[in-house]
C-alpha cells in the first residue's frame, strides 16, 4: 500500500523555494527556452532513502506524461554520491520543485537513517518512535512514517500511524498518572475507560519506586497488565541495566512473568548498546529525540545533460552518472 | 507585527500528537476529571526561544478566557532549566496540545539559536538563510522565520519572508547559468526579465575561473552589477579566505569597486570564523545547513500544581518555579 | 594530647622490617662499626605530613638521649623533596626500623592528604572517613585517624575515633533495615534502643524510593530526626545532585527543615566537586574509597652525613638540606 | 601448609569495625531479633582473591557449627560481580565483623592483583616483592604475603615470607655501603659476617659507574658472587634496558657469566614489559610500590535471604545469587 | 656506473670538520699515538642508505691500502642501531673525517628514506624530486640523487640527473607563462622552441580554470601534448582528486585521451596517499619539499675496539658488533 | 664585516636549478622576449631570514647596475607572507637563479629560525651549534653561519666560525679518550699540547661515573680546567637536571668553584626549557641535530609585475605587496 502525502497548495505554487527559483522561470521565459534537462539528486553522505515516494507524489502531479524518472526505492540503503533519483524533462515542469524534492528526501532519509541505527544496535529488540515532541508538529506524522520506513517497528502519533499503515504506540502520560494521584488508580481508570485491544503498559516511575510500583500494578491487573514502562528521569540516574534486571527479577519471583518491560527517557545509539551489551530483559525500546533530532542528510541536484548533451557545473563530473541500481517510476495518477 | 503562522486541521484534531494523550482524554472524561492544571515547559539546554508566537496562536482558540499563561518573549534568551512557558487552566483545554507546543519550541528554537552563533561569529557580516532545501517544505518557511528571529537579515523562502515581514532574498541558481550555457549570458538574461529592485547578484563559480568570470560579468553589467556570488564547491577546494581577497582585488584593479562579494557552500560557524580572523572582505554570508540542520532544542512539560497544590513526578521538584522574567500574554482571539 | 599508637612486637623485632637491614646488622656489628649517622625522609610527591608521631614514638623507644630528631609537625603541608623528618643518632639505634618508619609516613601522608583533598573540595561541608572497609584492619583505625588528621570531621571506627580525640560517628547499616523488614520500623526500634546522645540519622534508600522513605521516617520521629543518609547505589544511578534537591524541597514543604541530609556512596573529589558546583543542599559527606583507597605517598630514606661528613649516594647531594621548618622532636618517654 | 594469621583482640572486639555495626547489634537485641541471614561477598571489579584463609581464621572463631560458609580459594581468580564468600549463620554471630572481612578481602586481593599483573608482565623473571616500605609496618607482611599468592618468587620482609612459607630475600641497602665507604669493602665484609646460604647480591649504583663497580666486586668475590643488583635512581635516568646489557657485556668479557643481574627501582607493568620488549638480559625483578601501594579492590557485602526467604536493597536482586565454583569451607578450629 | 662526486677541498682540509677532531689530531701526535681502530657507524632509526659511495670516495683518498672497510650497499634499508659501516684502520688517516661522513650519510639517507616513503605511498604512480629549491644549491643535486637512490622515476635538477644517470625532468614554470602572457601561447612558444624529444607538459593553473585550460591547450597542441601539469595553489584549495577526475572526463570528452596528468603542490605521503585512496587518474606525481625537507637520519661513530681490544664508551658494548649484511669495499683509486 | 660565500660554479652555470628554468631561458630567446619583471619571495610560514647576504652576492654577479633589489636584513624576523626580497630587473638576468636563492633563503632561514628558538628557550645560557655531523659538509659551515645568525654564541666547525667571524668552539671527542685510555690522561695530554688560548673543557662521561671523572680532572688540572662537558647518552638516561647539579655540588663540595659545566646530547626545545625550569646549573648548551636537522622553511618566488603593470598567476594577488620594511641593498662589487 502507498502512502498518501498532503501536499500542500504552498509546496506547489512555490511558496516554499528559494525565490531565485521563482525568478529563473521568469527569465527562461523571457528567452523562451524550455529545453528538457537531466538532473540528478544525490547525497555526499550514505544513508537509507526515504522521501522518494512522496517525491514522486509532487512530480506525478507536474511532470508531463513523456517525462522519464529513475530512482531507488524507499527505504533502500544509498552510498555517498550515489545518484538516488534521476530527472528527465523540460526544465519548466519541475525546475521549480527542487527545493521542495531536496527538503523531502533530506528530511526524510536523515530521520529514517537514524532510525535504522537504532534497530540496528537494538539487535532485535523493538524499537517505537517516539520523538513527536522534539519536531515541528507539520512533519511529526512525516518524521514517525520515516522511522518506521528506517526499521522502526510502531509509533506515536496518529497521522505517522497512518502513513506507515501501523496502529498507534502508546501508554500513558505522566499527567495522567499526576492527574489521577497515583498509579494503581491510573491504571486502573486506564483499564476501564480504554477499549479492549489497547495495551495496558502502565508507566511506574512517577512517584514510588519503580520495582514497588511495577509490583503493584501487576498484583492489581493481573493478566491483563501487558507490560510497564521505566522512563525514570536523568535527575533520578536514567534507567539502568541493573535497574530493568532488579524489576524483572521482582515481578518474576511474584509469579509476573508475563508482563512486559518498555524502556524510554534519552534513549541513543550508544545507549541502546550499552543496555544490549549488559543483556538488559527489555522488551520494547522507545525512542524520542535520536530519531527525531537527527541531522537532515543533505541532497544536492545537479543539471547533468540539456538535450542530451552532457553538461555540469565546475566541480561535477558531465553526463549522467551510471547507476543500475534506478528504476524507472511511475507517474500516473493514483485514483 | 505578529506573524499569522498556520496551525493545521491535523495539529488541531490531535493527529500529530503521541496518540496517548488522546486515550488519557478518554479516561479523564471516563472519570469525571478536570482539574486547573499548572504545566511549565522548559529546555535543558539554554538557548533563544523560537516557536511562541505560533504556540499562542495554539492556545488562543482552544484555552478558556480565564485561563492564565505566562511566557518569555519570540526571540529571547533563555537559561537552561528556565520555564519558558507556563499554562494555568483546566486541562482538557489543552493537554491534547502537548506534543505540538514541545514540538513548535524544539524545532524553532533550534533554528533560531543556530542561526544567533552564525550571527554572532560573523561579527557584523550580514547573514542570510540559504537552507530550505535541507529541511521538509512543510516547515521551510518556519525554519526561515526561526533564522530572523535568531538574528538572521533575510531567507530564501517566500513563506519565511512573508512570516518575518521582509522581501525574500536570492541570486541565480546555477541550473540558471547552466541552461543559457555562458555565465554573461545568464547575468544579461536576468537584468532584462525581472523587476529593477531585484538586485543584481552573479554567481560567478559555473563554468570558468571565479576572478575572470567576475570580470567578465562586471564588465557586461557595469554599474547594474550590485554583487558576485562565490559558491565554488568542495570538489575545488570551497571558497577560500585568499580567493575572495583575490577577486576583491581584480575587481577593485578593475574599476569595479561598487560590486559586493556574497559568499556561500557549506558555511558553519567555525569556517564563518575562519573568514573573519582571515579578515576576507565578505559583504553577505549565506549559511544554509548549519541553520536548517540544526538539532532541535528539546523541551519537557511538567505538571507542577493541581488546583493549586504543589505536585510533581519523580526527579521534579514540587511547585511553581520562580522566574520573574515570564509575561502574562494574550490570548483575546485576533482579527 | 598525643595519641597513642600500639607499636607491636613484630615491628620492635624488625620482623616487618626489609631482612637485609637484619642482615647489615649483623655485617657491622661484625665489622665493628657503629657512626653517628645524619639520615634525612622525603617525598618526591608533595602532601599532608601523618605518621610523624607515631615514628616519634618508634624512636622514642630506641634511640639513646642525645641523639637528634628534627621534624615537621603531624598535619603539615610538605613540598616535593622536602626533609620531612632528619634522625641524627647511631645507626645501630634505628638502622633497622627504616622500613618501618618509611611505611608510617607513606600510607599515613597518602590517607591524609586524600582526605585532605576531599576537605577542600567539599568547600565547607564536613566530611566523614567512612573507609573502614576497604583497608585491612589492622591499619584501619589509623587510616581513620589519618582522616582526621588530613581535615575530616569524624570517622566510623571506635579504635580511628580513640586516636583523633573525637566520638565515633555512624548512622545504621542496610543490613539492620533488612532484617527488620522496614525503614520506619528499623528507625523506631534505634531510637528506642540507643542511648539519646546518638544522632538519629536513618538511611533512606534500601527499600522505597528516597523521598517517600524520607517523608515516612520524618513523619514518625519527628523532631528527634537528626536527618536521612542518602546512599543510592549506582545500579540505581548513584545519588544525584537534583535528587537532594528533591528531598530537600519534599521535607521542607512537609515541615521538616530541621532534618539535615547526609550524602555517601562511592563519593570522590570530582563527585564532591560536582555536589558542590550543582550547590545541592548536602549536610554531611560520607568518604570512604578515595581515602581509604588513597596511594600511599612514598618517603626515601637517605644517609647525608656520616661523623658530620657529607656524603651521599649517586643521584642525591651530600649533606643535610637545609629546611628551616623543621622543629626540634622530644624523646621523652610519655608516662 | 595454612599460614597463621596474628587477628587482633581489637578486631574481635570490634575496635575496628563500623561503629554503626556495634548499634546495630544493640538494636537487635532490644527487638530480641536474631534470625539466620545469608549475606554474599562481592568486588564490582575482577582481580585475584586473596583474604579469604583470613576471614576465615576469623569466622572459625565466631560461628556456631551448623553455619555454612561457601568461598571460592584463596589466589583463585574472580569476575567483576562474581560472589566470593557466602556466610549463611544468626546474624548475631558475624555481623559485627563486616567490615573487616571486606577489609581483609580488599586490601588483600588488591595487592594480589598488582603482583599477579607484574609476574605475567615479566614473562618468566622472578619477580621478588621489595614494598614494604611504602605500606605500614602493621600490613607489610600481610602485602608480603599476597604479594606471593598473586605469583612474586619471594618477598622482603621475616613476616611476609614466613606467612607465605618462604625464606625472605634481600641484598643490601645503599646505607651498609655509604658507612663501609666503598662497594666492595661492603661486598667483602657482608660475605665475611653472613651465613653462607644467604646469596651474596652486591648492589652496584652506590658509589661509582655500574659496569666499573659490577667488575670490582665480580674480581674481589669471584665465584662467591651471585648477582649484581642495578637500582639507579630516576636522578641518573633510571635502569635502562641498555645499561642492563652493558653490565652484562662487560661481566661476559670478564669472565663471569655465572654472576647474576637483578633490576629494582619504580618498577610497573609498564617498564617490565618495556624491558622484556627490549630482551634485556635481566634474571630478578624488585618490584616496590607498584604491588605494595595498588589501590584495594573494594568488596561490598549484602544480605540476600533472611530465614531463607529471598531479599535485597534497592539496587540488588532478590535471593541467592548462584556460583558453582564456590566451596564450603571448614569452620573446624585448627590446631 | 658509479656517481662521481665532488669532494671538496674544504672538507678534504678538515675545515668542515668540528674543530676537536683537529686539536685530537695535534694532541695524538704530540703522544705519538697512532693505533689501529675499528670504528662503527650506525643510526638510531631505520632507514634506507644513501651517501655510502660518497663516503667511499673520501676514504679511498685518505685511507692505506690495507685497511679494512665494511659497508651495507647505498639503497639498501638498515635497521635501527644496525651498523651500516666499518672502518678499521689508523686514526690518523680518517679521524678528521668522522663529521663528514656522518653528514653524508645523515643527510642522503634522510632523503633517501623520505623518497621511498612517497614511492611506496604512490603504489605504482612514479614520483619526481621538484624539490630543489627546498635546500641550499650547494646539496640541491646531492638530494636530488638520493632521492632516486630512494627510488624516484627522476629529479629536476641537471646536477642530480647527472649524479643518477638520468635525463633531468620539468614541465615549465609559472613565469614563462606569465611573461608570455597566456597559456597556449607558452605552450606554442615551447615547442616551437625545445628539442623534439622533451616532452610537452603544460602547466594549467595560472591564468584560467584548470578545464578550461587543458581543452584550450589540448586542442592546440592535439597529439604533440604529452600531458597538463596541475599545481593549483593552496589559495585555491589545492588539487584535489576531484579536479583530476574532472580534467580526465573533459579531456576524454574531448578525444584526448593521450594527454596524461601530472600532478605537484604540496604532496606528501599522506595527500599521495589519499590521491591513491580516491583513485583519483594520476599519472606523474611531483614532490618537492617532503623530500628535500625530509629531516637528516643522524648517524653515530663509534670506536669499538684499538689494536683489536674490545673497547666502548660508556653506553655503548664493548667489541664489534657482527652484522653478517656487510660487504667489503674496494678503496682502489678510481680511473 | 660581511662574510664571504663561495658561490660554485655548479650554481652559476643552473647545474642546480630545476632544468625548466634553462628550457625557458631558450623559449624566451626564441621569442626575443626579455621583459623587466618585478619578482618578490617569500615563506608561508614566520621566521628568521638567513641566506640573504648569500642571495645578493648571486645577483651581484649576475644584475645589470640599474636592477633594483629590496630585502630584510640578514637575522631579521620575518611574519608569514611578508616580502623578504624583490628583484626588479630583466628576467634573463637572474630568472635561472630562482631555485638557488629559494634553496638559499629555506634553508639557511631554517637553521637560523631553529637556533633562535633554543636561544630564546636557553633564558641567556650561551647556546653553541655542535650540529655539523648532522649534515652534508657541503653546508656544514652555511649551517654553522646560520646558527650564529640566529643567536647562538659559537660554532664547531672552522669553516661557519669563519663566516660568522668568530672562533671555532670545541672540547674534546670520545675518540681522543678512547685511544688515550683515561679522561685523566687524555685531559692532561690536551692540556700539553694545545694552544694555552684554546679552553680546557674535558669531556666526563667515557669511562667513569660523571661525578667521580669530574673530580678526578679537577684534581689533576686544578685553575686550568675551565670546565667539565656533560654528553651522557640516553642509554645511560642522558644528561638529566639532577646529574648537573650533583656534578656542581662535588665540585664546589671539593673547591673547583671555577670549573663550568657544559651540557650536550640531544638538546632541542624541550629538552633546554627542562633544563631550565629545573633551574640545573648548567654554564654551556651544546646543541646538535635541533638545529642542523631543522626543516627549511620552504620560500616562493612569484612575478608580481611585468614591465610594470601589475600581474599575478592565480592564487595571488596582483601587483607589488607593499613592505615599508625593504630596504634597497647594493648590487656593487666587492673588493
Amino acid at each position: 500500500m502507498t502512502p498518501r502525502f498532503r501536499i500542500s497548495r504552498a509546496i506547489l505554487d512555490g511558496e516554499t523555494a528559494d525565490v531565485y527559483f521563482l525568478r529563473s522561470k521568469e527569465v527562461l521565459q523571457a528567452e523562451g527556452l524550455d529545453p528538457v534537462v537531466t538532473m540528478e539528486f544525490f547525497s555526499s553522505r550514505p544513508g537509507l532513502l526515504c522521501g522518494i515516494l512522496e517525491a514522486q507524489q509532487v512530480l506525478a502531479q507536474t511532470l508531463p506524461e513523456d517525462a522519464e524518472v529513475m530512482a531507488l526505492s524507499e527505504g533502500e540503503v544509498f552510498e555517498a554520491k550515489e545518484v538516488a533519483l534521476r530527472v528527465t524533462a523540460p526544465y519548466s515542469a519541475f525546475g521549480l520543485y527542487e527545493t521542495a524534492i531536496l527538503g523531502m528526501l533530506a528530511h526524510g532519509s536523515g530521520w529514517a537513517t537514524a532510525a535504522r541505527e537504532c534497530v540496528e544496535a537494538a539487535e532485535g529488540i523493538p524499537v517505537v518512535s517516539f520523538g513527536a515532541r522534539h519536531v515541528h508538529p507539520n512533519v511529526a506524522g512525516l518524521m514517525d512514517y520515516a522511522a518506521i520506513v528506517g526499521g522502526c517497528a510502531g509509533c506515536s502519533t496518529v497521522e505517522g500511524a497512518r502513513l506507515a499503515g501501523v496502529e498507534p504506540s502508546g501508554t500513558m502520560p505522566h499527567a495522567l498518572i499526576l492527574i489521577l494521584g497515583d498509579t494503581v488508580r491510573a491504571a486502573v481508570a486506564f483499564d476501564k475507560a480504554t477499549a479492549s485491544d489497547i495495551p495496558r503498559v502502565v508507566l511506574v516511575d512517577t512517584f514510588k519506586d519503580e520495582v514497588e510500583e511495577s509490583l503493584r500494578v501487576a498484583k492489581e491487573l493481573g493478566e491483563k497488565l501487558q507490560g510497564v514502562r521505566l522512563d525514570t528521569p536523568a535527575e533520578r540516574g536514567r534507567v539502568t541495566a541493573p535497574l530493568v534486571e532488579e524489576v524483572r527479577a521482582w515481578l518474576d519471583l511474584g509469579g509476573f512473568s508475563h508482563a512486559k518491560i518498555m524502556v524510554s527517557g534519552g534513549l541513543d545509539v550508544a545507549r541502546i548498546r550499552y543496555f544490549v551489551e549488559q543483556k538488559a530483559p527489555i522488551d520494547i525500546l522507545g525512542v524520542g529525540s535520536h530519531i527525531a533530532g537527527a541531522k537532515p542528510i543533505d541532497f544536492t541536484a545537479d543539471i547533468k545533460a540539456i538535450q542530451g548533451k552532457p553538461v555540469a557545473k565546475r566541480g561535477r563530473l558531465p553526463g549522467i552518472t551510471p547507476n543500475s541500481r534506478l528504476q524507472k517510476i511511475s507517474l500516473a495518477p493514483r485514483e
